[in-house]
């Protein structure tokens, strides 16, 4: 109940706004020519905004027939955000980008789950802001990859009766992906396209995100990885703001060179039903740590955000087989065994 | 790391030993004669394994086509189980039917999760015994309904360091069912055979546990129940052991007179494309409550347990379909409303 009540309902609306922000951030009837126009805040809603703007295009140029369908939303006391969704399409199975600003006040818990069991805030609950663009690309193809990629930006306010104690700021998000068959080139160009975004800003991005990625996208209860990573981080704001800013512009920029290359060399190989069920069964272990342990999923969920967006990241379609092991040295079980053995690509 | 080992792994075993309890409670080389032997412990392990071989036999009787695959296992320090799981046949998709019986050590947090928020205990890992049958039998026809059973008792162990400490057992469990449509007469009769169980015991247990289930089975963030409920319970202990081990065997006794007939009328029924789509929607609600908020579930996850026995819960295929909603008045509609607003139906 506690959870229900932290962030209004939302309202769906029929027109974009122009920003989602509050007034006093820079929003819709704030002076244009204020100086929070030019805020973090600000920069960071119209760079989410550009970068699912430049996916869904891309995405329905590649797909060929299908189209996003927009659901637009608000809430009373400011925040909203942008849900497109392709489904049934020729090359997406479903391919989610939403967009969302959220002003909300986290349960202690939620902030735990935001911020990782490692913060552990006074009790009561903290307002915050949160922005963020989070997509799910799940082809049709079972040897074309699934994409997930998130970038988000959080802020906590300062607390009413204490308006001089330090706003906290962080960064978070990364690009990954999760094929089901390894096409060594299409994993060594996705992850070198990960490492020059990360290269033009810190030489220690790349290894350092790489690994994050291959810890925080583990299925504890499996042993295993749900894919073949990419790049993670969280919580992130020991750096310049600027450059972390810029830093995560970049690796949301870089979302189309890292992915539909290699969905145009997959997604017209003819394929047999063999792979379509591992391709199914794969997608189960997608459910799985969507559900349990992804932190952006569970924060949702403790929030009371809005369910259909939060969970457009689960497939049109899984499958889970009692006890299926692929048989030792196929193709199946080079997958699985790169996804208990995280490897170097590049 | 302190959850992997709180249970020893299992090791597969050839052959159904008679008993999985350690000989000091009544197990293999034992004493037959010994008053352990009619511990509860003893008699809730054969209770449990007369239950599997009963409906196991029912399930292959009516599916006609597929048989169960049995994998027995064991624990070096006592404990192990039989699952049995019966996969594309021609009347069930998947059907499990387990029992366990686990010596472990609980850490604290797993300790809540099996024992729910209200009992918070001393920090410190907990030694446990638990012995349990859980069963998911999920059809393939669309108008037939999924049934969950499980039933289960818990001893903690009294702590090495102060062995006068009083001991703690209690049971758990229940019959539930979910279909994708609904028919009254089928639902009736599901619930006025878990009613009469229940009656033979207190007149307070049906109304009690039938509202328990409904509370229980409820996935908070779609604001729905996964299905029509039934009877659960849960922690109970405040009434006589004997009485509650015989509720308990008059329960899983139940199962069959109160799901078969059901099934006999509706595996045969024909269905569209439609009505298939609909179901798959509905088992995707039946993976989210599972993997987010299922205790079985979350506590075998949390305690190391045979993760193919617990996760065969899961349906063979499921479906997420963005932003779905049945047309007002449709069959689709009413199971939905039923779902979010739980009746009476006796």
């Amino acid at each position: 109940i506690r959870c229900a009540v932290s962030i209004e309902k939302e309202t769906p609306e029929t027109e974009r706004p122009e920003t989602f922000l509050r007034e006093v951030d820079g929003g819709r009837n704030g002076a244009a020519s204020s100086p929070s126009e030019s805020s973090v805040r600000a920069r960071f809603e119209r760079m989410i905004r550009e970068a699912q703007d430049r996916v869904c295009e891309a995405i329905e140029a590649v797909d060929g027939g299908g189209k996003f369908k927009e659901d637009v939303w608000s809430r009373p006391g400011g925040g909203g955000g942008i849900s497109r969704v392709l489904q049934d399409g020729a090359v997406w199975e479903k391919a989610g980008v939403n967009v969302s600003v959220v002003y909300g006040v986290m349960p202690p818990e939620a902030y735990r789950a935001a911020k990782g069991a490692a913060f552990d805030p006074k009790p009561g609950p903290v307002p915050f802001f949160a922005a963020g663009i989070s997509s799910v690309l799940h082809p049709q193809n079972p040897f074309a990859p699934t994409l997930h990629f998130n970038y988000r930006y959080f802020e906590t306010d300062a607390p009413k009766d204490a308006p001089g104690a330090p706003r906290q700021w962080w960064f978070g998000g990364g690009t990954d992906f999760t094929p089901s068959y390894i096409f060594e080139e299409d994993v060594k160009h996705f992850h070198s396209v990960q490492k020059n975004a990360c290269d033009k800003f810190d030489p220690s991005f790349y290894p350092r995100f790489k690994k994050w990625c291959d810890d925080y996208f583990y299925i504890k209860h499996r042993g295993e990885r749900r894919g073949l990573g990419g790049i993670f981080f969280d919580d992130l704001n020991d750096y310049d703001q600027e450059m972390l800013l810029a830093f995560a512009t970049e690796c949301a920029n870089c979302v189309i060179p890292a992915y539909i290359p290699i969905i145009e060399k997959r997604k017209d190989m003819p394929f047999t039903e063999k792979h379509k069920a591992w391709q199914q069964l794969r997608r189960g272990r997608y459910v799985e740590f969507n559900l349990v342990y992804d932190r952006g999923t569970t924060f949702g969920l403790k929030t009371g955000g809005r369910i259909e967006s939060i969970l457009v990241s689960l497939p049109l379609t899984a499958r889970w087989e009692y006890d299926h092991k692929p048989e030792e040295g196929s193709e199946e079980w080079k997958l699985l065994d790169a996804c208990i053995n995280p490897k170097e690509w590049l």
